[in-house]
């Protein structure tokens, strides 16, 4: 076996190495009237990560991690490590840690979270390929698509400016009416100055698009998925979430249906909690918070005003000063994880919102041709990764969700 | 049912509507006798790409495509289509279907392109998956990597200028010390004026780095996998390489194991055969071309001289000149879909080469740091996915694997 030293401790005859591999962690015994004096002696030449290879015999033993114990007959040194490796068991700056993100990587706790995406991530793309969805992989570099702010750019060629995608929603309108139900999964980027627990400059969305839903429709998928996805990680993944001391119970409530409440009832709940909102605000963090404390599960709230969201989304036929649409939000004070819709699919409401809200025309003229040759309702949804995974991880800050994570002031390493 | 109408006939008395609903083709039948007569006559107003709803009966039909027909009772226009649809049943130019790519997507040709594509995403993540890789987002935004050519840059806060990422493999290794077996699957970029059938500005490429795997395990990782996925859609993707009119017996030759040829053997077989190639060059397409016309599987050539490599792969014990790498060529023309090494592990050696290709040192501090605390053998490499996806399809540019692609002088729509 070949893996990285964790932890060291001998008596002076016998002596133990806990070790890594990537996929767990063994305990290997060293005794020294077993093995020739040069394999001994190298256990002295031993620090936290140097790397090593062993052979030995395989035991089972109740008390070593794991459960078993390998009685070591031969221990090579592969890579020494210096004594200075930074990451030490004490406390650690957040700044300290990020610099040193590389590896910080290799402590259980990091790798845990890792683990978590990793199996969210295969989860998505197993919901939607046995429900015959195709994933599409809508362009990062995108034209001109109006004046919204907190776009990166870059320069293109003979072709003026680019701009890192916010979203691949509209792309995969465009392919739904090719494919009928499609996703994205893919990065998306927001230059926005936001210091908060819940942003990063480049994450990860997963967008599915599907023609002929509504908005109920919507929201049936939407808490048929986020079920999953939990699912997924109480069954298998039960060793990561232990490692993160996350109280599972709050997520085995994690079942269908979902809570619907309209925009309007939310904001007297909220008033009724005494926040200052009115109707016609977006909802804070903070509101969201007050509105998730009566749920032991996420809950929609649904039909914002108007001006409160995209010009994308369908004007509601029941009230037209709001739209078809949903926010999904996570229980235990986590909020937002998926921002829904069904997309309006009249060409001339259309065209007035593009005119309303001063986008350039031409830039949206494609857009505005899948309402021009054979228009269909449709219908769907972004689910934030990295919100989701720290809310299923129960990890306060989702820049732990990410193996590299990019923050205003972050960029390495 | 509801889709949109492809194809329309009528004999006055007996009308057939051919539809599409994403997932395939329907023969609809509408029989004026059968029918109150403001169903019947809503058929005049059906031109290509209207969106329909019918209700009727499904029946067993030999003759109909897909082999079942529906006796319509209701037809419903959901959205008109006029008849200034612009992909008409003809030969149109390359430039003409690119500019409308968002209706292009429509034809079945296309179609059945992005199900393939779709069909191998699906069989990466699986691959790995199955054999306990860990999936790791690196990141696109990145600080300062050199002075590397063909790069987009952008602005990032008061860090300076980001870049868009060529490539995960560094954070990859990062990430292979903490978890093992790590992949990575994600978009890379590409600044360069290429105008080639094989190059695109922004590509997805799968990037596996492997703890403990030297080139030897890393090219048989190689061949299992691009052989997987070719299985995967020879055995799932019949209707979609039928519409392709792919020659599948060409796939099913790719199986375990792939010839391995020596760089040096390379470039003899190159001479014999005509080319101008000298011992030291890389392999340019038509030198790839050359060589693949001798197999009829993928094969490797292995062990480039170190110039024409990047300076993280490791120095062949073998012959110095050389390092440990190796570049994957699918057959019937398509070239390089691989490119793969075992990476420099030695610190001092690593550190040299650095210096000699006068990238800032700065920069590459953590990458370093994986050599100085506990450095392992290791080895990965890239897959690129349009290629791969390219020669599967048998298409003979790479443009048509991309829902919306990005070459030098197309960013829209």
């Amino acid at each position: 076996m070949r893996g990285w030293v964790t932890h060291l401790r001998s008596s002076g005859k016998v002596a133990f190495i806990v070790m890594r591999d990537g996929t767990g962690t063994l305990q290997a015994v060293l005794v020294k009237s077993a093995v020739p004096p040069e394999i001994w002696s190298r256990f002295a030449e031993l620090t936290q990560e140097t790397s090593i290879s062993i052979t030995g015999d395989v035991r089972m033993d109740a008390r070593a991690p794991g459960g078993v114990e390998v009685g070591i007959s031969n221990l090579d040194i592969l890579g020494s490590s210096p004594i200075d490796y930074p990451i030490q068991p004490k406390e650690h700056g957040v700044d300290f840690l990020m610099d040193h993100r590389h590896l910080w990587l290799r402590s259980p706790r990091q790798q845990a979270i890792l683990r978590v995406r990793h199996e969210v991530e295969q989860a998505i793309q197993d919901f939607f390929y046995e429900r015959g969805f195709i994933r599409v992989d809508t362009p990062i570099l995108t034209a001109a698509i109006g004046e919204r702010s907190g776009l990166f750019s870059t320069e293109y060629f003979d072709e003026g400016t680019a701009y890192l995608a916010q979203t691949g929603q509209l792309y995969g309108e465009a392919a739904a009416a090719a494919l009928g139900r499609i996703y994205t999964f893919g990065p998306t980027f927001r230059a926005e100055k936001s210091k908060t627990r819940r942003h990063l400059t480049e994450f990860w969305m997963i967008e599915p698009e599907v023609a002929f839903f509504d908005s109920n429709d919507n929201m049936r998928l939407q808490e048929d998925f986020v079920s999953f996805l939990v699912r997924r990680c109480l069954d298998r993944r039960k060793n990561e979430l232990a490692e993160l001391e996350r109280d599972t119970s709050k997520l085995e409530n994690v079942v269908p249906p979902f809570a619907r409440l309209d925009y309007s009832d939310a904001v007297t709940l909220l008033q009724r909690k005494g926040s200052e909102i009115k109707w016609g605000d977006d909802l804070g963090a903070e509101d969201e918070a007050l509105i998730v404390e009566e749920y032991d599960k996420p809950v929609f709230v649904m039909n914002y005003p108007k001006e409160a969201k995209a010009f994308y989304m369908k004007e509601n036929p029941a009230d037209p000063r709001t739209v078809l649409c949903d926010d999904c939000l996570a229980p235990e004070g986590y909020g937002e994880i998926i921002g829904g819709s069904q997309r309006e699919d009249d060409y001339d409401k259309l065209l007035a919102r593009i005119k309303e809200e001063g986008l350039p025309l031409d830039a949206y003229g494609w857009y505005l041709d899948l309402r021009r040759y054979g228009t269909f309702e449709h219908s769907g949804f972004g689910l934030g990764l990295e919100r989701t995974v720290a809310w299923i991880c129960g990890t306060p800050h989702i820049r732990e969700t990410s193996a590299f994570p990019r923050l205003m002031n972050r960029l390495k390493p």
